[in-house]
């Protein structure tokens, strides 16, 4: 690995390439990493918020254009299904999804699928963004074990627009709120 | 000066206390500046238009979200005006100012300007953005000399929004469009 410092000013703003050219592809194939210690090794589908996660990576010191990096795994629950429930009934639900191309070409280098994180009755609901670079699945084809071709770059940011709260109905719909957090619990991502 | 090289993924995104603490007071104290050639020195209020200045500097080759950054020396006209005109018959358009606190304080360390390029019949009309950092005056005593003191930091960028199109309107209005092509050839910023 190359040894680097970074001059006063720069800050990690990968473009959707850089992250799957430098970061996301060599993880998954087991080359060396370019720099160490910017994109982190984190359950970022496991029993933490999404909140909690930025406080233990040092989100709050962060500038505001800048955003957290994650290797994680999918934890996929068949070949098209992946659990991307979070914490205690939250979970990243998926917003939009393009297919990022090699610059300049129609090469597809992977997917980057857009997530707000939804938690109905929580105040961290609508709160956070995330967008997960994947490798395109036939680059994946071992997705379901725990080789590191499974590994995807989670991007994790504040949202800056939460939808809009609507007040005094929570308790004229508390019954709907409840069943809605019910549905949450079992919800699990399909879209894939 | 450091060694420094570097790694994927890194941007020159510098904050307002960033631009102000490691490049324009160092170079306005003659101290050295912590990364060569990120900063480039330019006139930015001479010949050259915006878009001349972009590509002598590699614009077109920048990601969407990255700026040019130069230092460029004032043209003061008197102690309250500077001379801000560019190119033939345009000239930066004062569109709002702040100053920039030392983080956490209400210390000012510098002024913000955001300009806007203007010259009313040309294709690049409203499509350019520069933000000017300068040294507050009391730091600046010899704002009207040729010292190093009156360097300031001009950020450009392209205007993602620029101003809409009247079509239809320019065989109905050339005369009033020539009377204000002359206006703004006359025009001299008296914002300072």
């Amino acid at each position: 690995m190359a040894s680097y410092s970074i001059p006063a000013g720069y800050k990690f703003h990968p473009s959707d390439e850089d992250v799957v050219r430098f970061y996301l592809r060599p993880k998954a194939t087991g080359q060396p990493l370019p720099y160490p210690d910017i994109v982190f090794e984190f359950d970022l589908y496991g029993e933490k918020e999404p909140s909690e996660i930025w406080d233990m990576f040092g989100g709050p010191s962060l500038d505001e254009t800048e955003d957290l990096f994650f290797f994680t795994k999918l934890k996929p629950l068949s070949r098209s299904r992946v659990n991307r429930s979070v914490g205690i009934g939250g979970t990243w639900s998926n917003e939009s999804s393009k297919t990022i191309f090699a610059r300049g070409t129609r090469i597809p280098i992977a997917m980057k699928r857009n997530f707000r994180y939804e938690n109905p009755g929580s105040l961290q609901d609508g709160a956070w963004i995330m967008r997960e670079y994947s490798l395109p699945m036939k680059t994946q084809p071992d997705v379901g074990s725990s080789s590191s071709s499974s590994y995807v770059v989670c991007r994790l940011s504040k949202n800056d627009r939460p939808k809009p709260k609507v007040v005094g109905e929570v308790p004229a719909k508390k019954e709907e709120m409840k069943s809605l957090i019910n549905l949450h619990k079992r919800k699990i991502d399909q879209e894939r």
